[in-house]
């Protein structure tokens, strides 16, 4: 073993063009104070992986220093949580982010990790209450940036009221992975009574979206370094499950609550569309955008409808409940451009479900899903 | 958005150095059919993690094809389940799987993703009920690849009869990842009255394993391409939630169940005795190996003990209840070489808990848990 982990000493120390000395010789004690100053405190490397004293290393220092808690401490391989309440069911949702740069305005890997499981289990009505944390990490990647990264998630964590309960972590060679790749699955529990899905909406239905389009995928592109391009836009990462209960609360018939992310709004119709059997008619000017995003947009070629967004959610509301729904939205802090911005029509006899958008001279047209990839690694 | 995927199939074709036409100006019918038979068939592009209807496709066909059930068919983002029963509370955990290779004798990558999480989730003394699968799918990678996994997986899914509800898709760019990463997160349900933690052990108590070890860390690394070194060696991969659910029945007061993966029986040893402030001796004749496998660790100058294993399981049970837990392990599948390989002992009162090995000729030497990385990538 003592060769092994010498071995990859010296990898570390080339990695970062640090080779001062040849420590193959150096002598056991010594090896501990090196690995505790170069390997933990510098970089990411193989033996964090392990399984062995080192992993437990970064979990002691990194992971649980930055959240760690009574549950996640006990240092089980399961987490042991207390039951839902009687005739609670469960939420459960799963996601993995690879966006790339892991670091921008407004956010970073680590906040997206939090907020976009938070927000597909709190779609279905959930209180959320716990999340898992898996990392696949690249050899060599900063530990500054894990701990970093961490910090946030921490405190997007406590913000939403979720615990992370659970974690794993995995190192893969340098060149076979992109530094930090973070997977999050979330339970939460549904209250009796609620039955939220896309299969619920209905003609007649009331379209929400709490805020305005696109300002998460226009800033993930102008940090790409290939765009010269720049903005002073921010992602609008956000946990949104409190502004899901606030809109519960009054609007207790809504009908469906889905993140427009990957695909954008665009695809979040259109899902919507396939799973009732309905049209959803969007009306162009009510839906909100910046003036920069949709410039920075237009100038792209992009289609705002399909850019990604990763603090939004759309509801499904009746018209009865509509004003109270968007009242709530509007009484949270992510939901004060919340805006109506369509309606749920009777499917086309002619055709399949569809999503569609009124164009400011009152035509329609069809919102298409999109096929391909607009801008890869969004989140 | 046209131009955009047309691109991509351009980069799809040179991939795969099979560009024979200039696509760019075919006609949208045509373009449907290309990517069809091009991308969806063959490789995984950027778009089969866009959100959009490439996304949809990969879903459909490769991921729906394989273990879609009723409630991942529901199309929403979190899965909805029915709660446990009453009194029973929740066990939850998540692993990464970053093997290399992805296929090897006795598994693949998606095998492991399953036992991985499930074996987690019972050592709680659950009934492992769901699972979230998470991709992480690098461009370029063999379509048929992906649908091979998606196999075993759906094959060890209902051989250890857990659900898999709820799902993610990403793809990264060429050369940012190793061809497939797979998380899966599991939930289960603990009977009231079921208490298992490595806190609990207690001096006097048995230490069983369930068979053989070294099995799985021996094939990873016979199959390195590196490696000229073969055996006939499998890897041990298996779900053992039926095999603890067996013990349980006839050992209720079992103390902890772990699995030995990553850093080996040193590493669950030396957990144990840590959590519980207690010695773990080992008596090392006693411990289960094979001839080949204890082989290949003299002649590579590995420690058997800190070998990894993916199909086996150590149970600290009270010296009443071992001959019985003994004859459960026995009769599962699972558990034929099955054997009670040493005991809990008084922690010595100069030093900290340790892990300790009784060598054949009646001396006790220290088992060290693994301090770097033995074999990367074992899981």
């Amino acid at each position: 073993m003592r060769k092994a982990l010498i071995v990859q000493v010296v990898r570390a120390q080339t990695a970062q063009n640090k080779v001062t000395f040849d420590i193959a010789g150096v002598h056991n004690s010594q090896l501990s104070f090196f690995t505790r100053r170069f390997l933990v405190d510098e970089a990411v490397m193989l033996g964090h992986g392990s399984g062995g004293s080192m992993m437990k290393r970064i979990i002691d220092e990194v992971f649980f220093k930055a959240y760690g808690d009574e549950i996640l401490l006990k240092g089980d391989d399961a987490a042991v949580l207390p039951a839902p309440k009687r005739n609670e069911r469960l939420a459960f949702s799963t996601d993995s982010f690879v966006v790339s740069p892991h670091f921008f305005p407004g956010g970073d890997i680590g906040k997206l990790a939090i907020c976009g499981t938070v927000n597909d289990v709190a779609t279905s009505g959930a209180r959320v209450k716990y999340l898992s944390c898996g990392f696949v990490l690249e050899e060599g990647y900063p530990m500054d940036n894990v701990k970093r990264i961490c910090a946030t998630m921490a405190k997007t964590a406590a913000e939403a009221g979720v615990q992370l309960v659970t974690g794993d972590t995995k190192v893969v060679n340098k060149g076979h992975g992109d530094g930090v790749f973070i997977n999050t699955s979330g339970v939460g529990f549904i209250p009796d009574g609620i039955d939220l899905s896309g299969t619920n909406c209905q003609p007649g239905d009331k379209i929400l979206l709490s805020g305005t389009l696109g300002d998460h995928g226009i800033t993930i592109m102008s940090c790409r370094e290939s765009l010269s391009f720049q903005t002073d836009i921010q992602s609008d990462a956000a946990p949104l499950n409190h502004l899901i209960a606030d809109v519960l609360a009054v609007a207790p018939h809504t009908r469906a609550f889905r993140d427009p992310t990957r695909g954008g709004l665009a695809s979040t119709l259109n899902e919507f569309a396939a799973q009732s059997q309905t049209d959803m008619v969007v009306d162009q000017d009510a839906v909100p955008v910046k003036d920069n995003v949709m410039g920075a947009c237009e100038m792209l070629g992009y289609d705002i409808f399909q850019v990604a967004n990763e603090g939004k959610m759309v509801a499904i509301v009746p018209a009865s409940e509509a004003d109270a729904a968007l009242a709530a939205m509007k009484a949270n802090c992510y939901g004060r451009d919340a805006a109506i911005i369509g309606e749920v029509t009777e499917m086309a006899a002619n055709r399949g479900p569809k999503a569609l958008i009124r164009t400011p001279i009152g035509g329609l047209r069809i919102l298409d899903m999109l096929v391909g990839e607009q801008l890869p690694r969004i989140c």
